[in-house]
C-alpha cells in the first residue's frame, strides 16, 4: 500500500501548478493563518483532529481556484481570502464525513482521522468545520457568495448519498456516475471558481464562464483520480492503488470494464465489487481486465475532453497571467495521467 | 422500553403550549409545506430518511419560537417562515448526527434512521439538510440572521464534541455539563428566539433579551429532559426511561448523585456509566440512588431557576399575546417535570 511517486514526476506535475502557486502565494499565506486561527476551539479534540487533515499536505487546489478567479475578475477587496479559507474548510469537512462513510483507513498515505479519533469525532468535527466555514462566508458579507456556497453544500451531500446508493451496484451507468461526481466533486470546484466573479460583481456571462470552467475541471479531476486508483504503476502521491476496488466503489474504469466485458468477466466484477468477495490476485486481475478493454485509457480520454471544455469556457477572458494560471491547472489535473 | 404517557397528562402539558400553537398556527401550515418541499430530492433515500424524522411527531418547538419572536418584535415581512423552517432543518440534521454518535436505537419511541438506513446515510442526509437550511437562510437574505445561524451551527457541533469528550467520564462537573448543554441544546433555542428581533431590526436591547430568553429556556428544557430520563414513572412521551444510563451519558442527575454519594456508590457509577458494565437491576438501583440524594429533584429545581431567568429576560417587553405565549412555553418546559 502507499506507492510514492518518483521525484522527477513530482517536479513535472508541480510545474504545471507553478503559475497558480506564484499567482496566489501571498494570499495563501494569509489563508494558512486564517485556517489555523479558525480551527481553534477550547475543545481540545477539535484543533487536534482538524490539523491532522489540514496539515496533511493537500494541494489546496480549491481555495487557490477561488483566489485566482477573484484575481481574474479584477476583484480588489479582501473577501476572497476568507472565501477561499472557508472553501478549504468545507472541503475538509467533506473529507472527514467521506472517510466515515467509506470506512477508509488511509488518506494521502496517512491514517484517517476516524482511525485515530473515531467515527463519532470525525462526524462532529466535520460539522464544526462546516459551521466555521459558514461563519466565514457571513463575515465576507456577500449574499451571492453565500448562495453559491450553500447550494454547493447541499449538492455535495446529495452526491454523496447518490454514491452511497450506487455503492457496489455494477449496473450503474456512466451517466449515473457523471451525475454523482458532478455533485460530490465538481460542485465545490464550480463554487470556488464562480466565487471570484460573484465577489467582483462581474456580469453573468463571466460568472457562467467560470462556473463552466470549475465544473469541467472538477469532472476531469475526479475522472483522473478514479483512473489513477487502478493505474498500476501510477505516478500518484499518497493514495494507494486499489483503494476503490477494496471499498467496492463504482468508478468509470469499473463501469466501462463491466460493460465492455464478457459474461465471465461480469461475474468477476459482481463477485468482487458487488459482493466484496476479494481474494489474493483479484486487484491484479481487475487491472488486467481494465487494460484489455482500455477502460483506464478511456477514463483519461474522458477527462481530457472535459478539460477541453474547461479551457474553452475561459475563452471569453482576454489573455492574462491569471487566465494562463487557470489554463495550466487543467494541464495539471489531466497531466496527472502521464 | 417506550413508556407512553397517560392521556390526561398529555392534555395538561399541551395546554401550556396552546397559546403558542394558536399564535403560530397559520404560519406553521406554511412551514410544514416548505419542509416537505425542501426535503425533496431526486435521490430517493433523502426524502425517505428525512421524512422519517420530520413526520415523527416532534413538537417543532424551535421553529415556533422563531415565529413567536418575529411576531413579538412586530416583524411584518415573511422571512420568519423560511427562517423557522430552516431552524427545524438544522435541528433535524443535528438529531440525525446525534443518533449516529450516540449509537441510539430509538428516538421518540421509533427506530432511529440509522437503524433503518444505516449510519452512512444518516450522516450524509444530515449534511444535506444542513445545506438546505443554509440555502433557506440565504433566501431570507438577512446577513444578521445568517450570522446568528452559522454561529449556532458551529456552537452546536462544538457542544457535541465536548459531550463526546466527557462521555463516560464521572469526574465531569456541573459546570462542564452546563457548558455542554449550553452549546448543544441552548444554542439553537437562542438562535431561534433571537432571529425574530434580527429580522425586525429591533434594537440590541430587545435582541439580547430574546437571546437570554432562548438560552435559559434551552437550558431548562435540556435539564428537564435529562431528569425525565430517570424519572421512573415519568409523564414523558416516547423517550424510554434509562436511555442515557445505557448510553453512559453524563447528565446532571448522574453528576449530582456521584458527587453526593458514598465511595461505594461512586464505584457503582464508575462501573455502570464509565465502564458500561450494566447488569439487570442496575437502572433501578441508579434511580434509587438518585432519589436518595434528591438528584432528580435538584435537576428540576435548576431547570426552574433557569426558567425564572428566561421569564425575567422578557420583562422589558410590554404584555401582549405574543409575550404571554412565550412565557407559557417556559411553563410547558418546566411543567414536564410534574
Amino acid at each position: 500500500m502507499g506507492r510514492v511517486i518518483p521525484l522527477e514526476d513530482v517536479r513535472e506535475t508541480s510545474q504545471r501548478l507553478q503559475p497558480l502557486l506564484d499567482l496566489v502565494a501571498e494570499d495563501m499565506e494569509a489563508i494558512n493563518r486564517i485556517i489555523l486561527d479558525k480551527a481553534v476551539s477550547d475543545v481540545e479534540m477539535i484543533p487536534e483532529l482538524a490539523h491532522h487533515l489540514i496539515d496533511s499536505g493537500g494541494k489546496r487546489l480549491r481555495p487557490m481556484l477561488a483566489l485566482a478567479s477573484a484575481k481574474l475578475c479584477g476583484y480588489t477587496g479582501n473577501g476572497h481570502i476568507r472565501t477561499a479559507s472557508a472553501v478549504e474548510f468545507m472541503h475538509t469537512a467533506t473529507l472527514l464525513h467521506d472517510d466515515v462513510v467509506d470506512e477508509s483507513a488511509t488518506r494521502r498515505g496517512r491514517k484517517t482521522a476516524r482511525m485515530i479519533w473515531g467515527n463519532q469525532a470525525s462526524v462532529l468535527v466535520g460539522d464544526f468545520l462546516l459551521g466555521q466555514a459558514f461563519k466565514m462566508f457571513v463575515d465576507v458579507g456577500s449574499l451571492p457568495v453565500l448562495r453559491i456556497m450553500s447550494n454547493a453544500a447541499a449538492t455535495i451531500a446529495e452526491g454523496e448519498v447518490m454514491q452511497l446508493a450506487a455503492a457496489k451496484n455494477t449496473s450503474t451507468t456512466e451517466d449515473d456516475y457523471l451525475t454523482i461526481i458532478n455533485s460530490k466533486t465538481a460542485a465545490l470546484f464550480t463554487a470556488a471558481a464562480e466565487s471570484g466573479a460573484a465577489l467582483a460583481h462581474r456580469p453573468n456571462e463571466e460568472q457562467s464562464a467560470l462556473r463552466s470552467y470549475g465544473k469541467n475541471l472538477g469532472l476531469a479531476f475526479q475522472l483522473v483520480d478514479d483512473a489513477l486508483d487502478y493505474a498500476g504503476d501510477s505516478t500518484r502521491l499518497g493514495k494507494s492503488v486499489g483503494d476503490d476496488f477494496r471499498e467496492g466503489k463504482i468508478t468509470l474504469p469499473v463501469i466501462l470494464s463491466f460493460r465492455r466485458g464478457s459474461s465471465d468477466e461480469r461475474q468477476f466484477w459482481n463477485r468482487t465489487i458487488a459482493e466484496g468477495d476479494i481474494a489474493e490476485g483479484d486487484l491484479e486481475h481487475a487491472i488486467t481486465l481494465m487494460r484489455r478493454h482500455k477502460a483506464i485509457e478511456a477514463t483519461f480520454e474522458r477527462a481530457r475532453s472535459y478539460g477541453a471544455i474547461a479551457r474553452d469556457a475561459l475563452a471569453i477572458f482576454p489573455q492574462s497571467r491569471e487566465k494562463d494560471a487557470l489554463e495550466q491547472v487543467i494541464e495539471f489535473c489531466i497531466g496527472r495521467s502521464h
